[in-house]
């Protein structure tokens, strides 16, 4: 009977056969036994492969080199080692896959840079299949969320004409034979007839769907040609952008707290083995900083009431805190540590916000929230929209914006314009938090950075 | 008490007080009274609302247009009219926005072609409101089904510098100002400081994870800068790509299978009420169709086998079939007839598929499979991949391929190898099939198509 690991381990099958195909992660040989640490990836615990010199293959088995495919039959028995309940006592085990002497995947400390050249092989390792299967099981926590609270899950397009927030770092996509141009550029020759890039935002497409079916989210690639070398900076990373109709300032972080509740727990409950690795060898403390954002109260404060603070503080600042300004992660930092928990800043001064921000009545503010989160820094922006066809004009007159392939997002205030708001999140930034990895190169298989798009 | 019109259907609240915000779809008033088809998008049946005379608002609500957005206060109450069991008994409504004599919308036939221009209003209509949200729902079925079963979702890249199936149909990326560049093209300049496209395929990278986690599956964007304008044909569309370690053909199929009823199945159950509209305004029968495939035989017959019946088949061919050569949609529809249900067609000559498929012994054949759906034709695509090192490398000599780039791809052959299968499902194909909806252009929210890039 063929089972996965991870069955083998949920089921009663002591004194069972069974059959295991998978890989050899370490072996270890005496003269009458040996042991096969193996893996087929199925779930985070290994499975120990005992095999002793009554077997008539006992030599070619002893022979077994790491990292290589294996199959193996036997009986599952209690284990007497440390460290696991059961193993399987085998009667047979072949070779699917050999593997050579210069595999570079060892069982011994490997640095996160050597890995991350090796990005191919590193899910191999307990590190990166841990973080790897918490990033899968929080994706479809994202997802359970929001679909089991009605939201519509929109695929918002990622080559686009208009560059969304108007941040102006886009990727350029085109299929002009570029090494053949000559000055002048015909964009009516390139593929959709125009110049476009790759998407950075997917809200304002989302917004349309919000007025449709008033609870939407995306979730999906974004990118950012930012050269930016940081450890939290991906020029293509994974973004959720709900967005829902009818829900203002307040009813917003209500969903914002709700959602990543949900998905701390979630992955709590659902990835217990790999959040117990990643609390011993990652992030001491990981599994209760996580409990304790569960079980916190989120303080909602305003942007103004949190630079007063800042300023009463007894701190030397590296930044000083001024009102109508940014905050800097030293004061962030500050604000979670004195409330004690996550902090909603709300109410940013405009004119560092973007334009389809809600104008409060103030002329000064919008109603803009940021969530700060202990250990994590912000983690999702939001913001009520400006449903007011004539403010949302001005402001953007004000910016000297182009309406050139925005006059639909204009339109929604003037065909049944409702209060609406959405919040984004950067998935790797959750994963950051949720894993205590700190480099966002480790939290994506694959990861872009400036000069740097291997496989 | 502020409900969604879900709620107000599921839940029973004959004789109490909710209140409402969504749009007026549809108002026709009369002397005494009056009834607003009333949508908030969270299902896609209306909740009517009733109002009349006795309010003091009576003038004022009987003036509310098409389009707007309104809140509303009443009583639910068993319906007199035709075609739904509950409305609601206002007793107050407010608009919250308002919309224009000359909204786009309003309540009457639209094309296709008009509504695929208005493709920011159009999922306010009832075909796109179902289409959408089969859309969402069968997204949410496809990560259910994997991580149900064990699955890693895993994100592949989609800037990269392989062009994966060597297909040639990239898309470039680049931050280099074209406007400015003279003949040679200095590549170390741009973002990656090589020459980069947007990914035709996930599989090679999923590959990679496949042999860490036994089974992964991808669901994402790909982009193909493909001349076509057909009604299958898009140039950014959704796929979803799995990979099984420890998966031959055979396994490959009972997985094809087993999700794709799964998928159906799923849709039918969480989307009654739009694939009931489905059904009878979009492609009659649907519901049947749909039920037929779940409860069918999936004939597995091999390519050879397929084109000797085609060729005793007692029909004039427009395209002759031919052993060694690929089928035509006429034959695609014949053999489906032929075994009237599914067909996995098997064992396809090697010169017309991918490299990276799995030699058969026969020198002749690759181990690779096409599901042809009755009414949908080509669904999905996969084999088994070639796990042998030096087959791999020496059909790639053979065809010319370049090593550069793939070195970890055929490194996977070295390093703990095995057998493994997986294959393609384009959402969209999906779509069209689940919906009835014969155009991908309007299965995707902001369809990208040479020359239309809106939006």
């Amino acid at each position: 009977m063929k089972l996965d690991v991870k069955e083998i381990f949920e089921k009663d099958l002591i004194g069972k056969e069974v059959e295991v195909e998978g890989w050899v992660r370490n072996h270890r040989k005496q003269k009458e036994f040996g042991f096969i640490d193996f893996s087929d990836g199925t779930c985070f615990n290994h499975l120990q492969i005992v095999y002793d010199d009554k077997l008539s293959t006992f030599d070619e088995i002893s022979k077994i080199k790491n990292g290589s495919a294996i199959s193996a039959v036997g009986m599952v028995v209690k284990s007497e080692g440390k460290g696991q309940t059961i193993e399987l006592k085998a009667t047979d085990v072949k070779v699917l896959g050999d593997c050579p002497e210069d595999y570079p995947m060892q069982p011994k400390h490997h640095t996160r840079e050597f890995l991350r050249e090796q990005a191919y092989l590193r899910p191999r390792t307990n590190l990166f299949q841990a973080v790897f299967r918490v990033r899968s099981v929080a994706a479809y926590a994202i997802h359970k969320y929001f679909q089991d609270n009605g939201y519509v899950y929109v695929h918002t397009p990622l080559i686009t004409a208009n560059d969304g927030e108007g941040a102006g770092q886009m990727f350029q996509v085109t299929t002009l034979p570029i090494e053949k141009l000559k000055g002048e550029v015909d964009y009516t020759k390139d593929f959709y007839g125009k110049k476009v890039g790759l998407a950075v935002t997917g809200q304002l497409e989302g917004e349309t769907f919000a007025l449709a079916y008033k609870k939407i989210y995306t979730f999906g690639p974004t990118f950012r040609a930012e050269n930016s070398n940081t450890k939290t900076h991906a020029s293509e990373f994974w973004m959720i952008e709900p967005e829902i109709a009818f829900c203002n300032l307040e009813g917003l972080m209500d969903i914002e707290e709700d959602m990543l509740k949900y998905i701390v727990k979630y992955v709590l409950e659902n990835c217990k083995d790999e959040m117990k690795f990643l609390d011993s060898f990652v992030e001491k403390g990981l599994i209760d900083k996580l409990n304790r954002l569960v079980n916190s109260h989120f303080t909602r404060v305003d942007h103004e009431e949190v630079i007063r603070i800042l300023k009463e503080a007894d701190v030397k600042w590296e930044f000083e805190p001024q009102y109508g300004e940014d905050i800097a992660k030293e004061h962030e930092k500050y604000i979670t540590d004195y409330f004690n928990g996550p902090v909603f800043i709300k109410n940013w001064p405009k004119d560092i916000k973007a334009f389809y921000m809600k104008q409060n009545t103030d002329g000064k503010t919008v109603a803009a929230v940021d969530l700060e989160v202990p250990g994590a820094g912000e983690l999702m922006g939001g913001s009520e929209r400006e449903a007011d066809y004539d403010k949302l004009v001005s402001r953007m007159k004000e910016l000297n914006m182009s309406f050139d392939g925005l006059d639909w997002y204009v339109n929604l205030r003037k065909f049944g314009g409702c209060y609406h708001s959405g919040f984004g999140m950067g998935f790797e930034r959750l994963l950051i938090y949720l894993t205590g990895v700190d480099n966002i190169r480790d939290v994506i298989p694959y990861p872009r950075t400036p000069l740097n798009c291997e496989y």
